[in-house]
């Protein structure tokens, strides 16, 4: 086995392991528990990261860098107008955001070709917003974005910019998004799973 | 030649006629116009497409699938609070959404080494947003995306949901991204020519 694939074996053990925690401490989407679970048992992938789509609130300064430390509040689940409403009340930063992210998921393979399946089956599921960001020999990293997104600024330096009815409409539709974001990973899953056992099957012949 | 390459020129060929319509249909971004004809002169890279950031009015469905033919209003500069106002009063479709959207640029490169080159030279720039969407011999296709946009709902079913002191608030912070936009699109363009020249100059010594 040549480095490159040495060192794959080694990440893919580091976030098997990782994976096997965020399980056992219940922060991992049941769809996403199948997904990753039947990953783990490929040679050729392994997951690194994923969320199920979010609805968040985030803090960012007058520059507007964004920060990871910067959530005000973060929900992976839908959302009610009274717990947005308080916490855009209890926030006394510079300006804050309301956001509604869709699924993210991080898919590494050792090689170009595996990449390539993966583009594919993700492609088939509707997920437009595919892309290799990683391209070296052992880590091909393949981000995998959901479509659905809100985004919009809701207060600065202390006042409430967006009135009620406006919140509550914004927030009916995050949650309606965070549905179709659901969905949208029930396919992606599907796709994945189609594509990946065939292939491996392919392999274990050749 | 192998296929792939020659496949590769062929495209080349096409998209450098684009261009130049582009160019002198006045359709081009000034900034994207010096990258472009810097690219047009590199054996193993071309331009697909690119979009140096707008603003626009999108009218969806009421499954809200996005189609190309559902621009309402559209603009490659800052707005005023005045014509967005305007565009959606006289929008009569089922749901109208506010966006600002970030640069997109689309880059081909002929082969894996090359592309990576396109993602290093991303990356220091700061457009964290890129990956390679097609993993072809003789068509890796790089997109680089911008990270500011704003993406909300403001009217639906003929009820407008944003209030005037919002929409201005949404405009200028609009505006303000769309400049930020401009400002990482000539870093973007400063780390492509670094990067893509250097390289090609190394490819000509071997």
């Amino acid at each position: 086995m040549d480095k490159a694939q040495s060192r794959f074996k080694m990440l893919k053990q580091h976030h098997n392991a990782t994976f096997e925690k965020a399980k056992k401490d219940g922060k991992m989407d049941l769809e996403f528990i199948s997904i990753c679970d039947f990953i783990k048992e490929l040679d050729d992938f392994f997951t690194s990261s994923c969320c199920a789509g979010r609805i968040t609130l985030v803090g960012l300064d007058a520059r507007e860098s964004k920060k990871e430390s910067a959530f005000h509040r973060k929900w992976h689940r839908k959302v009610t107008f009274a717990e947005v409403k308080e916490g855009i009340e209890k926030y006394n930063g510079e300006v804050l955001w309301f956001k509604q992210e869709p699924l993210i998921f991080h898919l590494v393979a050792n090689n170009l070709a595996n990449a390539r399946r993966v583009l594919a089956a993700s492609g088939r599921s509707g997920a437009k917003k595919s892309g290799i960001n990683v391209a070296k020999e052992g880590k091909f990293l393949i981000e995998m974005l959901g479509a659905h997104n809100i985004n919009l600024p809701v207060k600065e330096n202390g006042k409430v910019m967006i009135d009620d009815e406006m919140l509550k409409y914004i927030v009916k539709k995050a949650n309606q998004k965070f549905v179709k974001n659901q969905k949208a990973l029930k396919k992606l899953g599907q796709e994945l799973k189609k594509e990946l056992k065939k292939k491996t099957k392919q392999t274990k012949k050749n």
